[in-house]
């Protein structure tokens, strides 16, 4: 079967695939990995090859950005190929391309869906999906951007919470920080003075979604900004208009003080 | 160990589920499922089971609403207790009043995530997570609505795209479909005239996520009115701006017309 299946790993290690990615793994001619588009702290290839019985080739960035991913176009064309991709295969655009290459060759094409931070923030933060508007990515402070402000504030005016990804580098394993976002997007208000994210401002912090143990933090944003979180990866959730039973979820399991009552609706 | 284990199953069918979830079901005391908050069209009680090696126990609203869940704390009390729910246990907000009363009741709670319709859908459509806005439901004409309608106009408003979740009857095992759900969006556009949704938007069907063949279908609203999608569970994209590889994405994976590209940004 010449065909190119990108399955979803999840989050966090290589138990974060579903039984039917492993399946798919289990039985394809060849087998290609990225992880660059994001990082699972905890995956052991050596484990995850000795699970599904096969090695698996990691392909980096520029290796597959040559000639629109050469290398797994010519694979499909000799067998069963299974793509690897952190989280869910296309929550990050990069590999739509790959996909349409694939079809433009003839190439049939699969997807086996994965656990996407999306969702999992979302799922983890006890707060309501439908109350969210569009997510953001905030970068690293060299690449300024006064973009996440604006989203939040778009999402604001509607009552909408904001999901903020935080930028890492996969390459040198670094990761934005929370704090790094809290601080960006504060300065960010010192010059707009919009009144979007003040050190009042209510965020919930959320590090190691996935993981067995995540650690998720809401507070104000003067208490968060140099509230300790361990280790990464990270995400931020700057709220809209609050619902009480969001409130008691956030109290109940996202450590925030009880003088958040006051301000449900 | 007094627990519960809240696991998503994902989508589709018994392997929807990750192989975390799957080793937390095989080492728990007590399994309960859910089936009602939304449907798994492959899903075999029978292979699950065997699968786990374990019993396990699917609970109807109404059991799970009697005195917040009382059947499934009192086994955590006794044990592991795993509580099994379609998708990501939550994305839909219902089972949140549980994990607050479990914590009340001094019985640690643990989440690993499922893969949800949410991140699925956008991931199959090709279209561009970070240009989607608020999510919304829309139900059956007895309880017709014109929220969808009005969050479709607002993410409009801003270019954004709209997920719209239709709506099902767990226990009847309907369905809105595609068509039903368009037909109502486009009796609200004649009352209000906003301009929103007529027979000239493009919209995307989307049949079976998460199943190895789902159906996707971009087109003019005039075209997908009577559509066959087949099987369901169904969703339905109202697009706000398209970029070109967003258009082209849909032509190569959601069989859209390639007039399309004439409305590319």
């Amino acid at each position: 079967m010449n065909e190119i299946v990108f399955v979803g790993l999840g989050l966090n290690d290589e138990k974060g695939i579903t039984v039917k990615g492993l399946e798919e793994t289990k039985t394809a001619d060849h087998v290609f990995m990225e992880n660059y588009t994001s990082r699972m702290p905890d995956f052991s290839l050596e484990r995850f090859e000795s699970s599904v019985g096969k090695k698996v080739q990691v392909v980096d960035r520029q290796t597959l950005e040559e000639e629109s991913g050469k290398v797994i176009l010519k694979a499909a064309k000799m067998g069963k190929t299974v793509f690897l991709v952190p989280g869910d295969p296309f929550i990050a655009t990069t590999h739509i391309t790959l996909r349409i290459e694939a079809k433009k060759q003839q190439i049939k094409t699969r997807i086996v869906n994965g656990i996407s931070i999306i969702s999992a923030i979302v799922s983890l933060s006890g707060l309501h999906n439908y109350k969210f508007g569009k997510t953001v990515t905030v970068p690293f402070p060299e690449n300024f951007s006064e973009t996440p402000y604006n989203v939040i504030a778009q999402n604001k005016s509607t009552q909408l919470h904001t999901l903020c990804l935080l930028d890492l580098k996969a390459t040198s394993n670094e990761y934005l920080s929370i704090n790094q976002a809290i601080k960006m997007l504060l300065e960010i208000e010192q010059k707009k003075k919009m009144n979007i994210i003040t050190l009042d401002t209510v965020a919930v912090g959320i590090a190691r979604a996935g993981n067995i143990n995540p650690k998720l933090k809401a507070d104000y944003v003067r208490n968060l900004s140099d509230f300790n979180f361990g280790e990464p990866p990270f995400s931020l959730i700057i709220p809209g208009e609050l619902h009480f039973m969001e409130i008691e979820a956030l109290i109940a399991f996202a450590d925030a003080p009880a003088t958040l009552k006051r301000s449900a609706q």
